[in-house]
C-alpha cells in the first residue's frame, strides 16, 4: 500500500499558482493555473448530467484533440459558466487560448475549468487578468495556493499526494479536489485534478482514470445531486521517465492512483456542507455489483436515514427500509446489520449487530446510541445473496446543510 | 366533475369507530374499525417495498381469501408490527380473529392493519380490549373519529367524500389517509382505507383502485421513503344497489374515485413532516410517461431543490440540474421551465419563465422571489420532446423535517 500525504511538495516538469484575479471578495483566491513544462498525456472523467457547462464541453473538445500533448489546466471559480449558451462556449475557449498565448502552445493543449454560481457569464476582464497574474506566479511548490484557488463552499483546501517506488526509480501522483454538498447555493461543483510524472499510454490513462474514479469520486454521497461541471483530470508528463507498461507496473499504477482518488473523495465528503458524521457504508454479499451499489446509494442518499445518523439514532428500521425499496432484490428476511466506530473494520470484527433475518437483535440500546454519538461510523449491510460488494462513503443530513442550502443565492 | 368534500357524513352500510385503547398516551385515539353490514368486493395496492409489515403479508393472504367476502377493516397505530418476525404474523392474524369474533365472521373477512414504530410486538391485551370498545362504539357517522384512530405524526384527521350522481340513484365514495413524512422517527406509515356503496366487480375494483393510485398516492413525494405497511384498501357494499358494470358508469367512478384519492393524497403532503410549502410539479412533453415520471420524481426528491423551496430561491439552476441527472433523455437545450403561485393553472398561463433552450430567462429575481414565498407554487417544466406528462404533488425540505426526524425514538 502506498503511503498518501495530505499535501504535495513537488511533481517534476509540473508548476502551478492559485492567485486572487478579483472573482471572490476579501483577496480569496479565485483562480489556478496548473501547467507542465512538456507535452501531457491527458485522461479525464465528465459529469453524466446531460446538463453540462460550457467548460465541460470545451474541455471534451480539447480532451479529443489533445490526448497526448495537454499542458496546462485553467480554473477559475465563483461562477461555473454554465447555462450560459454559446456566449460561455467563447468565453471557455478564451480562457484556454489566453493561457494557451502565455505558455506558447496551441489552445486545444488548455483544458478550462470552471466551478461557482449557475447561469452568470464570466467576468473575462478578471478572468484574463487572473490569468496573466498565475502564469507570472508559477512555481513548482505552489500546491497548497492551487487547491485553494479552486474552492466554492469548501471551508479548506483539499490536496494529497504520494510516491511510489519501482525497480527503475520513484515516480509522484498528486492531486488537488474541491467540492462541498454537491452544488452549494446554486453551484456546479466537483472538480479534481490529478498529475503525474510517470509516463503514461492515452488509453491506459484513461482506463486507469475510470477505474479510480469508479472505487473513489463515484462512491461519495452528500446528497446524491450532481452538478453540470463535475470532472476530475489526469496529466500524465513523464518527467520521471519511467513508463508504466508491464503488468505489474500498471497494477501498481492502479493502486496508488486509487488511493489517492478515495483519499481526495473522503476529504470532499469531510468537507460536506453542515456534515457532522462521515459514514462508510459497506454492503457485502449482494446478488450482483449493480445491486450492491443500488442498495447502498439507496440507503446514502434516504433523508430519513441521513437525519437519524445526525440524531444519533440508531435507526435500523429505515436502513433496511431504504434497502428494501432499492429495486436491487434485497430481502429483509435474509440479512445482517452492523454499525461499529471508525472508518475501518477487521473482516472478524464488525461491531454490534442490530438487525438479523427479519427481526431486530437483542442489543443494548445505549451500545448503538454511543457507537451512533461517534464522528466516524462503520455500517455493514450482509444481503446473504452473493459475492459482490460495495462501500460508499456518504454523510449525515444536519440543519446546517438546509441552511447552507436555503440561503437565498448572494 | 364530482364535488369533493374534506368529510363524510354517512356510506350506506358501513359503520365505523375510533376508539383510544391505550397505546398512545394523553388518551389519543389509537384504534379504528370499519365495518360493513353485508360483504364487500375489496382491492387493495400495497407497499412496493421488499421489507413488508406483518400486517401486509396478512392482508395479501386475506384479500386472497376474500375477494368478493370482506367484512371489516381494523387497524391500530403506535405500533406498525413490522420487522417482529413469525410471532408478528400471528399478532396480526390475531387482531383479525378477534374483530371476527366479534362482527360473526371468518378472520380471513377482516384485513388487519398496523401503523407506527417498527420492530415492536403489539400490545395485545390493550389491542383485544381497543376492539371490543370500538366494536361497542360503531356507528354509522364516527368518520372523524376514525380517521383519527389511526394518526401517528399527523398534525391533524384527514377523510374526504363525493357523492356520484348516476340514473339510477345517488352513490357514495369516502375514504380516510394518514401519513405525515413517509415515515416519522421509526414508522411505517401511509395507509388509506376507501368505502363506497357502490357496486364493483372483483377485477373492476382491483383495476380502478390500482389506476387511482397511480393517478394520487403514487404522485406524492414528502422524502421519496416508502415504508414497510403502505397500503391503500377499498371496500364497495354495494348497498346503494348501483351496479358499476356499463362503460360510461366505470370511467364516472373511475374520475370519482381518483378525484377522492388525488384529495386524500394531496392532504399527506400538506400535512407532510415539517412542511412550509405545497409544490405542484408538472412534467410536460416528455419522451415517454416512464421519463416525465422519472424527471418529476428525481426533482421532487432532490435535497438541493427541496431546500431552495424553503428559502424562497427560484434556483432553476437546481431543478435543471436535478432533471439532467434523471437519466431519463433530458435535454436542458431544449425546455422551459415557468413558476406561479397556486396549486393549478389554465394551459394559456404558466407564470413567470424562469429558464429557456439552456439559458436563464430575462426575469426580475424579485418577481421570481415573490412566487417562492408563496405557500402553493405551481412548477412547469416543458421538455419539448414528446406528448407524456407527469404532474408530482410534493414539498419543502425544513429544519423541522430534519428535527422530526433526528430526535431520537421515545
Amino acid at each position: 500500500m502506498a503511503k498518501v500525504l495530505p499535501s504535495i511538495t513537488k511533481v517534476a516538469g509540473f508548476r502551478c499558482a492559485g492567485v486572487h484575479a478579483g472573482l471572490k471578495k476579501d483577496n480569496a483566491l479565485d483562480m489556478t493555473l496548473i501547467t507542465s513544462n512538456r507535452d501531457c498525456v491527458a485522461a479525464a472523467v465528465f459529469t453524466k448530467n446531460t446538463f453540462k457547462g460550457a467548460p465541460v464541453i470545451v474541455g471534451q473538445q480539447h480532451l479529443a484533440a489533445s490526448k497526448s500533448q495537454m499542458r496546462a489546466v485553467i480554473v477559475n471559480t465563483k461562477s461555473a459558466n454554465a447555462a450560459t449558451g454559446d456566449a460561455g462556449i467563447q468565453d471557455a475557449r478564451e480562457m484556454a487560448r489566453l493561457t494557451a498565448n502565455l505558455l506558447e502552445c496551441q489552445p486545444q493543449q488548455v483544458m478550462p475549468m470552471s466551478t461557482g454560481v449557475i447561469g452568470e457569464r464570466l467576468k473575462m476582464d478578471k478572468i484574463a487578468q487572473g490569468i496573466e497574474q498565475a502564469h507570472g506566479g508559477l512555481t513548482s511548490s505552489a500546491w497548497q495556493d492551487a487547491a485553494t484557488g479552486i474552492m466554492t463552499t469548501d471551508t479548506h483546501p483539499k490536496l494529497a499526494s504520494t510516491k511510489v517506488m519501482t525497480i527503475n526509480g520513484e515516480y509522484t501522483i498528486a492531486g488537488i479536489v474541491k467540492g462541498s454538498g454537491m452544488i452549494a447555493p446554486n453551484m456546479a461543483t466537483m472538480l479534481s485534478i490529478i498529475v503525474t510524472d510517470a509516463k503514461l499510454r492515452p488509453d491506459v490513462a484513461q482506463h486507469m482514470l475510470q477505474t479510480a474514479a469508479d472505487l473513489s469520486y463515484n462512491n461519495i454521497v452528500v446528497d446524491g445531486d450532481t452538478s453540470p461541471n463535475d470532472t476530475v483530470l489526469l496529466l500524465a508528463n513523464g518527467a520521471s521517465d519511467i513508463a508504466i507498461e508491464k503488468q505489474t507496473d500498471m497494477e501498481q499504477f492502479q493502486q496508488a492512483l486509487t488511493q489517492l482518488s478515495a483519499h481526495l473523495a473522503r476529504s470532499v465528503v469531510r468537507d460536506g456542507e453542515g456534515v457532522t458524521k462521515f459514514i462508510t457504508l459497506d454492503v457485502r454479499h449482494a446478488a450482483s455489483t449493480q445491486a450492491a451499489r443500488q442498495i447502498a446509494h439507496t440507503i446514502a442518499t434516504s433523508p430519513l436515514v441521513k437525519t437519524a445518523f445526525f440524531g444519533n439514532d440508531a435507526n435500523w428500521g429505515r436502513i433496511i427500509s431504504a434497502a428494501g425499496r432499492s429495486n436491487a432484490g434485497f430481502d429483509p428476511n435474509k440479512c445482517a446489520l452492523w454499525i461499529t466506530p471508525g472508518k475501518e473494520i477487521f473482516e472478524e470484527d464488525r461491531g454490534l449487530l442490530l438487525f438479523e433475518d427479519g427481526t431486530n437483535a437483542p442489543y443494548e440500546e445505549a451500545a448503538a446510541s454511543n457507537i451512533m454519538a461517534e464522528d466516524e461510523i462503520y455500517v455493514t449491510l450482509d444481503c446473504k445473496q452473493g459475492s459482490s460488494d460495495a462501500t460508499i462513503w456518504t454523510c449525515d443530513l444536519s440543519h446546517d446543510y438546509v441552511s447552507i442550502n436555503a440561503d437565498y443565492r448572494t
